[in-house]
């Protein structure tokens, strides 16, 4: 019965608005002082900040919890990726940072508390959400894209290695070098360079930058007749519901004339 | 009664075309001057600059004494943005300048006379507007922007402060660094620098300039989509009006057979 | 009367097809000729090159003449823009060239006879009349970014002139400066240098990217909707006269109703 | 008789998925060895390379010819593009490579092989075609482009190839170099080197870069308004089907009515 009573108190409380706002500046708080930190600061506000990230750490801690016991089903918490992330963010931040090498892994999981953001602001969960929905359309876009880095980075490994090997090695750096030259990134020094050993060369660099464009150009045009696509749906579902309510249909009117007209040949008889 | 009269005069003065095109041909002038100051002039023609910028200052006070006389309700007046800015100009430029730094910011607030251009043709003020207007709709897509930037700049101060301060000292110029990169401008040369420290740092720069690049596709989409939404609205509207003027609806008809049967039906009985 | 008969066998000519082939595959050869004399070539080709040169020109005289003697009504032939534009061209290489700066202008005018090509494929002409119209839309946009250049130019040349006067010695240099940073070319060189003496010297070219690239988006956005606005419009008027032609309109069937039913209620009666 | 009871089964196998998964397998096996063979390999390792490369090697061909006797009528089979070029590929890659210069081109049509990946999948083979349907449209901008390139180039090389010979030595490295002023790389340097000579050489750049990116901004807008324009077509297409079938028109309605007040008026009668 105690539990109850606590489950409904805590689920009030993480649906207050204010209790929502509270938590956000302290989210925001503890980015800031992850800026802080990253500037040369005197001992005492070293100090001061280790005193108060102490206090974000357990002040996060509470919060889960009462997420976590202010849910109805205990199971369906943890289906909600977002709480996922943030009890493993705020676990893995109690773990003490002593020796060095934890130190680096500790901060960057401080660092990761930023993304509570979006987790807390239901408009860039939203956001978020229909980034990561858009991307799977782009799949087969990006297998081509890969495709062609793949064999021009093929090639060029096979023909420039000797010529620079910080920028042909193997195939990994060539592809590294062939997104460069994509960036447009001092593209014609590197292009240079190959161009004195084989002056055919430019050639190599203009196919793979109007491929790549124009796919990426195709990427985009795929994206916004997509989107238009759904915008367009939309629209024509809301059309058909607002007309299907209000408005009859030429059918409706149609069956009403053959009525009227069976009446008057019936009359005639 | 003679103030009324002065009113009603200069209110006549200030909507005159050939009023609006000498105000305008002196907020070119004065644009002019402004560019010309910037070369290396003979004393004379510095005289003479001194004695015609002391005459468009007083143009322009003159000019905001008439539309402010000109104007019906005094207080109607400061309540346009534009208004409030065009008088703090004139009067802030009233203020001479004679020592070096004051000198300075007279010379500033001289430069932002040619942002009259924008207040006083009404297209610019219009296009100004719509600008502004759009700016709220990438309020979320911006904190998610920042987000993004401020992770990775955490992260970068981590590990590349040590390899280069003046690249990666805090988390403000990390930020800086990052947006260079975005922009593409030698991101390879800060890439290849901490990929000397940390071979994988490929996949950090990789990774931020994908994350950017699909957040301000998104962006750029979401504006497209925002803009013929409008578009779609405002013909919508149009088109429904135009229709219920002139057209009869399926509705009207369906009440005209209704009628219409009951009338077959009457007279069978 | 054989003026007349001349007139007319020219206007068949430059009307033929076969006609038309021929002239191209001579401004391709002259163009051709272009890219040739720009390499390092035997003395006979020189020659070659130069005895061809003149056939070429003279047989752009011929064609001329042929297309304004062909033409039916003389001062017609000179409103068209194009046929001035060619006339001018084949007039100008007439000129005798041999003294060295003479020279230039006669090489010049011979690289502008590649754009004959244009002027008589219709295709083309029609792709760049196209283009031209497009031009006004962006007028107020164009000046806008002009206020933003201006402004932005005349701030730099006050601050920055003695950092680097290479840069921002005066207005106009200045604005080149910031037309290089907006193509984001070598933009942080420009920005570190000021940044040594105005640490907070970054929000100037960051406020002026923003400024530029929001503004060229506009651009971009309000081309494209004018685009489909104009696409839209044709489709609307295509299906106004398709449905006027063959389907009765709503008040026609009104009008029907109307008129059974008054034949009704005669009846009863 | 056998030989029909062999191509029937053959063309079971080919149509088999499974047989299809395993052919894509060997082919990502394939890519990844030409991964693999650009980096530094003990000498075992490239034993068994040379093995594994001739497995798959033997792999392509049995599979190829699976297809070619799986193939009802044997003339169709070379009608399709795609097996033309799987075919070649094949049977290149069985050229013995001894000697060093015949090593490079069988190393290059191994690493064409990956392009087998796209002749596979079918998602990848229709947006390649697609790709490739919308390049004709391109023809004309394309043509325009090149022209604009040309007319610039030669007047690059008649002014610039006395200041610098590797940049405007001839009308194919101007052209080279303008491609590099489009892209925006490092072009301010090509710029300030000619303004040392000719101070107005700004103009130049400033109008091509200006007429290139108008000249591409309107390609893009060409190619977004034929993607719409299709989906469009699409649309109505499906909606007048769709109409045609379930709904009666307009003029269906009014042939009734014509009917009926035929039978009202008779009635009077």
């Amino acid at each position: 019965m105690n539990t109850l009573r606590l489950q409904a108190r805590f689920y009030k409380l993480r649906t207050n608005k204010a209790f929502e706002l509270f938590v956000i500046s302290v989210i925001i708080l503890s980015a800031m002082m992850i800026g802080v930190k990253t500037y040369e600061l005197p001992v005492q506000v070293e100090g001061a900040i280790r005193v108060l990230d102490f206090a974000i750490t357990l002040f996060f801690l509470c919060e889960i919890s009462v997420r976590f016991i202010g849910e109805n089903r205990k199971l369906k918490f943890f289906k909600s990726a977002w709480n996922v992330f943030d009890t493993a963010i705020v676990i893995l931040s109690l773990v003490p940072i002593e020796n060095s090498e934890m130190a680096m892994i500790g901060r960057l999981i401080r660092v990761f508390r930023v993304l509570r953001m979006v987790s807390i602001i239901p408009e860039l969960r939203m956001l978020l959400n229909s980034l990561l929905k858009a991307l799977p359309q782009l799949g087969y876009i990006g297998l081509l894209m890969f495709i062609i880095f793949y064999i021009y980075a093929a090639i060029g490994t096979t023909f420039f290695a000797s010529i620079n090997p910080e920028l042909w090695d193997n195939i990994s750096i060539s592809m590294l070098t062939l997104f460069r030259v994509m960036t447009f990134e001092d593209w014609t020094d590197v292009m240079y360079e190959t161009m004195a050993h084989y002056p055919l060369s430019w050639a190599y660099y203009l196919s793979f930058i109007f491929l790549t464009a124009f796919a990426f150009l195709n990427m985009i045009i795929g994206i916004v007749v997509n989107v238009l696509e759904d915008e367009r749906q939309k629209i024509a579902a809301l059309k058909a519901k607002k007309e299907a309510s209000t408005q009859p249909s030429l059918s409706d009117l149609q069956a009403q004339l053959e009525e009227m007209k069976a009446l008057l040949l019936k009359q005639q008889k």
